[in-house]
């Protein structure tokens, strides 16, 4: 619980986490935004959180029982890296778009069939980009049971990776970082009631 | 001179360098390929080399004597990450292209006029995804005079560098990597003398 509302306030201290009307990537209307990709300028939070995901990744999962990790570049990994040489195992990594050079592959690193890897990313709302990532690695008879992100937006990412059998953890979700917020009068009623409605949550 | 065998044994037996006839992105033809986004999938090696990349950014320009790590994705992202968690330094990093949606910009982290960086990338050939980053700092009032890589390929990259004022480091160049190799008899002369026409040291 600690590590939520300490968190989340660093996030908001530093506009890591905006509250207001903004357009996603999608053209989906959303009430913040939230941008990881600034957490590694502030060193001791960046190696809090990944410290935090190597001990969530050590409960749930067991450092022993996966062979490799793997991101999706480039907001994943640049976490996953840093857990990689903390945790010294292997890390790979998916491709958006194979490139068109050199030696074409989806998946970049050591890759064996039947290995089993776990998945880490910033973001995840839909679960967009890492459903493709667990598409290229099922091609290639990589196992993937478990992905974890940073933040959980919420929308939609649970459901569509359970369906593809993977279950998705996270970090944080931005309803815990929204509430967190709000309960330290950092923001409003209003603004937590459109995160509430965007979020859908019954 | 330990880490130039070692590494150059590493990279040839795990067949991160090749030697054949090969076309880069470029078009350029080239009688080795090299392709460190496999060095992560080896997690011992990988963590020796970004160690002794540290030691030498310790050495020749001190850890305290800048303020940020900056990378190029991807290659040198997953390399300058772990750098940066190990150090406890921050890390920003310039994008190729800006992204077009969301919060754009070319730079991405936290960014101050006149803050001094150390660049970090996996490869140089003639200098170019260094070059398009250190153009991009410039435009940010951001101040270079260091980049480092692991291996130098040695066609121009030093000299485009130092005309933008800044010098080019590297663990290893293609040419060490080459005659290490063939030292222990692990490839011919042939290829030694290709690569030696390649490089066209004087």
């Amino acid at each position: 619980m600690d590590f939520v509302k300490e968190f989340s306030t660093f996030l908001f201290e530093n506009k890591i986490i905006q509250f207001g009307d903004f357009t996603l990537a999608s053209g989906k209307k959303s009430s913040y935004y939230v941008d990881l990709r600034l957490v590694p300028s502030y060193p001791h939070d960046f190696r809090r959180m990944v410290k935090h995901l190597q001990n969530e990744i050590t409960n749930d999962v067991g450092l022993d029982n996966f062979d490799s990790l793997v991101s999706v570049p480039t907001g994943g990994l640049v976490i996953a890296s840093a857990l990689a040489i903390e945790t010294v195992k292997p890390l790979i990594y998916v491709r958006s778009k194979p490139k068109e050079y050199g030696t074409s592959k989806s998946v970049e690193g050591k890759v064996q069939e039947g290995m089993k890897v776990v998945m880490v990313d910033d973001v995840a709302t839909t679960g967009g980009s890492v459903l493709n990532g667990i598409k290229s690695l099922k091609e290639s008879n990589i196992n993937i049971e478990d992905a974890y992100v940073i933040v959980n937006r919420m929308e939609g990412a649970d459901e569509a990776l359970k369906e593809q059998g993977v279950t998705l953890h996270s970090l944080l979700n931005v309803l815990e970082i929204t509430k967190a917020l709000h309960e330290q009068n950092l923001i409003g009623d209003e603004i937590l009631q459109k995160v509430q409605q965007q979020t859908a949550i019954e």
